[in-house]
């Protein structure tokens, strides 16, 4: 059996519910309440996740965490259809995208959505209690980022480098799906998937110029048939009412 | 045919040799001079690898780029003798740390190593020309953190996180191996290549304190077991005075 635990507006958990979709696979959803979803944090979530985030799969109780490298199981043990290119360099290629997508994308789209939304999110706790939060992730990259940007924000200058790399990123989609169909050559793939629920995320965020398809018309075409498929709703509908997760 | 852009020195060169070593491939050797390498800003590599890094394989006229896609491209052409777990939730596994070997490691190793060596290396050159030199860059991402450390080094506080995750990342290792014998299971595997190069490149820029193998000595038996291995000696090796790269 497949649980998932999940977060219905996280981006990371959108790719994996996208590709259980496009597999027809039935999954149980655990799903964690909004950002900063304080049970991430409790001790039996971090037995599952050590670095307290999701998502993550369980397959008949052993565990598998990182979105991509999620993505590449359920493609290794449910082959039915394939979401990775049969050619070896185009494969590679889908594996180029995947590492994007997280050293990239997530994490510029992470770094504009701060000052925007997650500041607003908190905006009901005092500093103290955010940092007292912050303290006790148990990971020390991820504690000293979130201190910092509690105290301080995100600087112009840091949101301007991170749209200059998404708008880098976007020009180097243009220039490939301007000679095939989608990212990793002839056929859909993991590639694509990995990439769709950010672009949906620009839009959320208001960031006009990397969506303006008049200016990348391959990404816009692209864009279009990607919504077009039925995994899309499946997989990045949301359900906020959902109960909370359990152990 | 197999080429392989690399430099002698680079750890992700290194984890290329090292699975090449493993399975005992014939490769022809396309030497860059070493760090920063002016040739790979050139017109010519550029259309190779557009990240104007190494390593770049080229199989036969077709070109993959980015380490750790290059690794598992290997394992997927030529299977045997198989660098990757058959148990899906290792090959999982081994994926995580593949991550990891860039996400934490040579990411923070390169901060480590700015004031230590790179600095140095280009002592002869002055401040104009570095930043220079870092303007012909053609990633806004590299291109924006050159010309910061060009201009203000890399400061305490940045190497003291940047160790600290580092030491984390030990940790966690020295957690995996009191478990199994290799990083992904029982068995070694590209997780293990992955790794490698950054030991020894935390032995040259001597952060003691990470390679005291009496405060984790499950992670200095497995290092012992690497560095026995015939493919260390093979893919590690420094040829410095080998010819520069041409096109």
């Amino acid at each position: 059996m497949l649980k998932l635990y999940h977060m219905w507006t996280s981006t990371c958990s959108k790719k994996v519910r996208l590709a259980l979709a496009e597999k027809n696979l039935e999954w149980e959803s655990r799903a964690m309440s909004t950002n900063p979803a304080p049970e991430t944090l409790e001790p039996w979530y971090l037995k599952i996740n050590p670095n307290a985030v999701v998502p993550s799969l369980d397959h008949d109780g052993r565990i598998i965490i990182e979105s991509c490298v999620i993505l590449e199981y359920l493609d290794d043990v449910f082959p039915d259809p394939p979401l990775r290119p049969a050619d070896h360099v185009d494969r590679a290629t889908m594996r180029v995208w995947l590492d994007r997508s997280e050293s990239v994308v997530h994490r510029n789209i992470n770094i504009l959505s701060h000052n925007r939304f997650m500041a607003t999110a908190l905006g009901g706790m005092t500093l103290e209690q955010k940092l007292a939060m912050a303290n006790r992730h148990p990971k020390v990259g991820m504690r000293t980022e979130r201190l910092r940007r509690y105290r301080e924000g995100v600087s112009a200058e840091e949101e301007q480098l991170a749209e200059s790399l998404l708008a880098e990123l976007m020009d180097e989609m243009e220039a490939t799906l301007g000679t095939q169909s989608w990212l990793a050559g002839a056929g859909f793939s993991l590639a694509d998937i990995a990439i769709t629920p950010f672009i949906e995320r620009f839009k959320v965020n208001r960031l006009a110029a990397l969506i303006d398809w008049s200016k990348r018309p391959a990404v816009g075409d692209w864009w279009r048939r990607i919504t077009a498929r039925p995994s899309y709703e499946k997989g990045m509908a949301l359900h906020m009412a959902a109960a909370p997760a359990r152990c």
